[in-house]
This record gives C-alpha cells, sequence and structure tokens, in this order.
C-alpha cells in the first residue's frame, strides 16, 4: 500500500520502519532533521501536501492537537491534496472533542477519518507491539487493520464515532496517573509510619491492590529509578487533555485535576522530565519524609 | 493448641472454625448470639476473662480500635488474666498508630503480641484464603504461622514492629480506594464522551491502567452490580483510620480524604451498604451522567 508518514519522531520513525518492513511504500516529507538511514528507506516528498498527493494513506504521528490541525489546514497543510476514497489515520494522542471536527472535516474530502492513538511508548514503538486504541467508521478499520498489526499487538475499535479511540487515550492516561498516585501515597503513608515500603508492595500484590503500577512504578519509587519511562511532562499534556474535554463536555474529573496539579508540584522542582512514578515527590514534601 | 477465639462475626466464626477444623481446642466467650453450631464445635466459657485464662494464643477479630481497647484493658477486659509467655494477635483492622501503646501495654505483661489484619473479606474468611499481613517479632510469627495458614494463604511479616501489619492494611485499603476512584473517573469521563466504556475497559485491559480493579469493580460499574462485596460503610472506616493515622504522623493524604469526601457523598443518597464499586455514583453526580 502507498503510506505517507507524517511525524517521524521517537514513535513515528520505529513505527514508519515497521511499515516499510512490511512491505508498504513509505512516503515522508522533507524535513532537516531527517536520517540517512530514514532516507535510504523511504520515498522523501518536499512537504506534506506531496505526501498527502502520492499516497492511499496519510498517517500522522504529532506531538499535540494544533501539530495536527496545522498538517491538516493549516497554510501548508495537507487538505488542498486530499481526494475521494483516500484514508487518514491520526495516531497522535490529541483532544477527543477537536478530533470530531477534523473527522468531520476531512469527510467533506471524501475520505475516511480514524483516531488512532497508541500507548506502550518507544518500546512498544520499536518492539512493534503497541496497544492501539481506534474510533472510526468500520470499514475504515478494516482497511487500516494490516497497518496496525505491523505496528501493534492489542488492537481495539473502540467505537464507531471518531474521537472514540482519543476518548479510551485520555481515559487510559486518567487511570494511570491517579493509580501512580494511589500507590504513591499509599507508600510514603507507610514508610512515614515506620514500615519497610517494599514489604508492603510485596504483601499488597496478588490482592485486591494489584495493577502493573504498584508492579512497575511502585518498585520504581523504592528504588529511587526515575530515568524515563514516561515523562512527567508529557503525562501533563495528557492530563490537559483529558481536563480541557471534560471542561468542554461539562463535567468535573476531581483527582485528574489534583493529580495534575501535583505533577506540577514535581515540575516546580525540576522534574518535568523524569518519569511519572516521580510523582511520588510531590506527595513525599507533603509527608517530609521520603519513601 | 489452645485458642481463645473473641469476636465471632462474619469473619470471625469462619475463620475460628478453621482452627478447630486444623485440631486446635478452641474458646469462645459467651454470648446469646452464639449459634448451637459454634456451642457445639468450640468450648464456650463465661467471658473474655476465662477465655484468655484457658488460653496459649488468645485472636481478636473485632470491628474496631475501642472494641479491641475494650477487650484488651477494659472493665471486663482480659489483660488481668494474661500471663508470661502467651501470645495476643489481634486480626482486627485497627489504628496502626494506637496499636503500638495496646503491644507495650500487653508486652508487659510478658506476652508477645502480633497485629495480623486481614484482607480478602467474607469469601476468603471461608475459603481460608485470606491474605495476612503480620507486625510482631519473628520469633511470634513462627509461633503463630500454623494458625495464618489455617486461615489464609498470602501470609507476610512486614515488620518487626507492631503496627506494621495494620500499617500495610490501611496502605492496602488506601490503594483500593484510590484506584476504584481513578476508574470511577475515567469511565464516567468516557461515557460522558460518547464512548462505550465496556470497549474501554477492554482496551485498557492488558496494558499499563491494567488492575484487579479495573476488572472486577470497572465491570460492577458498567454491569451496575453494586451488591456488596465490601461496603462503603466499611471503606470508609479504613479510610478514617488512614486519614487519622496520617494526622498522627503529621502528613498529608490528599486524595485519600478527597476519597473518603466521596464516599461520604455516596452515604449521603443512602448508599452506605453497596459494594464500595459504587463511588462510581459520585463521580456520575459530578458529571450529571450516568457510565
Amino acid at each position: 500500500m502507498k503510506i505517507g508518514f507524517i511525524g517521524l519522531g521517537i514513535m513515528g520513525r520505529p513505527m514508519a520502519s515497521h511499515l516499510k518492513a512490511a512491505g508498504h511504500e513509505v512516503f515522508i516529507p522533507e524535513r532537516a532533521s531527517l536520517t540517512q538511514e530514514l532516507r535510504d528507506a523511504m520515498t522523501v516528498l518536499p512537504d506534506a501536501a506531496a505526501v498527502a498527493e502520492a499516497a492511499e494513506v496519510v498517517i500522522l504521528m504529532l506531538p499535540d492537537t494544533p501539530d495536527v490541525q496545522a498538517v491538516l489546514f493549516g497554510p501548508k497543510g495537507i487538505e488542498p491534496a486530499l481526494r475521494k476514497g483516500q484514508l487518514v489515520i491520526d495516531m497522535s494522542s490529541i483532544s477527543p472533542t477537536e478530533t470530531k471536527g477534523f473527522a468531520e472535516r476531512v469527510g467533506r474530502k471524501g475520505c475516511d477519518y480514524l483516531d488512532a492513538p497508541v500507548s506502550g511508548g518507544e518500546v512498544g514503538a520499536k518492539q512493534a507491539s503497541l496497544t492501539i486504541m481506534v474510533g472510526g467508521p468500520e470499514a475504515a478499520f478494516q482497511r487500516a487493520l494490516p497497518l496496525f498489526q505491523a505496528m501493534g499487538k492489542n488492537i481495539t475499535l473502540v467505537g464507531e464515532s471518531n474521537g472514540a479511540g482519543q476518548t479510551c487515550k485520555v481515559a487510559n492516561q486518567i487511570v494511570v496517573a491517579l493509580t501512580i498516585e494511589a500507590v504513591a501515597e499509599a507508600l510514603v503513608f507507610a514508610s512515614k509510619a515506620g514500615a519497610d515500603p517494599a514489604k508492603v508492595r510485596q504483601a499488597l500484590m496478588g490482592g485486591l491492590a494489584t495493577s502493573r503500577i504498584l508492579e512497575l512504578h511502585g518498585e520504581r519509587m523504592i528504588k529511587r529509578t526515575f530515568d524515563p519511562g514516561f515523562r512527567i511532562r508529557l503525562h501533563q499534556k495528557d492530563l490537559n487533555l483529558a481536563l480541557q474535554s471534560a471542561k468542554d463536555l461539562g463535567m468535573a474529573l476531581p483527582h485528574t485535576a489534583s493529580a495534575q496539579q501535583l505533577f506540577s508540584a514535581c515540575v516546580a522542582e525540576g522534574h518535568a522530565d523524569l518519569d511519572h512514578s516521580a510523582m511520588v515527590h510531590a506527595l513525599e514534601n507533603l509527608a517530609a519524609h521520603k519513601v
């Protein structure tokens, strides 16, 4: 298949490489930062519009909502180049509410749109083991499925309305942040009360309190290994999507809002680029005690 | 072994029965509410002091801190009956900070003390599969281990200081409450945004957001099955232990405090005796939307 891939960052590079390895032709836009390896493997075209012109399927993997908006509809965007029958897949993690509007506008060009954000990070991207959460029409999902299977493992069509994938990703980031907070709060409490947090974590594993976060992030808190992983800075972006969407929807997310503040307290101490398990620092400051 | 068992409620009855079935002699205090079955199986003595007199090991399984204090040191308490070499095991879920004082006072009689609260509920008690979290001297733990093994499965000596078991239990209840809140907040958000919460839960399972709570309580929220389980009323008692201990220790537990308020909002609506997964009601009220 002829695939346009726009956004060749830490995530996008390995994802595009897996598509190439699966036998697809991959078109990418010219950028000074492209490595020679990428130039050799892919077909480099002058800009995003030219990529959209050449491709059947255009995949976006960009940092944030305004980046996606710019590539789709900005002055040098792909919208004028889109034609009937093409498929646009946005694999960035962006606003669920904005996504609905983007899909509608792309739809007016006769194109299908899928929102398909991922989780699993750089490791998942490299190992082609990403979790992919998809929103959009069933037929478009089936068309894209071989591409998703080249990049990920746990692939779910969350809903046939656009935005369902982004909503699911936001829900994922809410659960992850709040479970990190839960584990941090419990371990700081246990340690301040004089118990060994490693023993407490061990006793809790296997019971109702068990989670991947208790297992992985609990251990990071105890061993003080805060190399990312997933940076606080990026999790803040995702919680911002949650809080902005919640405001758009007219609803309250009290612990998400509070967790965002705890992340901000970490940022204030210069921890923006530590792993999100370093949220424990904010709880430690509230206890004047380290785990 | 000669065991005194004080507190034959929903949890205590099956626990004492397992000890009897394991070949121990079990002494229990007279109460009008004792069933004929219990009277036939155990040795009934006039009161708690007589039970302590007859036993080598005295086990308490009582509702709350004041109940334990009354049985140990109240006007009809067992303190005067205790003698050197006996072991007192408090399997109730009570205050970690008060526990230290209780252990010290029992220690002055020449007795060992273990705090050994459990999780796993009525089902775990009946199936002898309780998680048991123990604080106290290693030698006392080894002496009690065959008894614990008759009642539970996942048995951990959390620390050799008394209170470590209770601290661990409180940490467990913090993580469970806050993870329920996390799942509730994410599912209400997803549903309000138009996604199918069952699909979202499915997509999140297996990834970083996965937990026993997402699996069990997430399903209860979606299927609206709020029969306890574990009652909101009881979880409030446990979070109260957390908040009171945190105050004693001079530290803040922001999400535990907030979760307690969300439980209180459920109680205000008459939900005190629903399963703790019904915390989702409080989040639904903040969204004017049901999952």
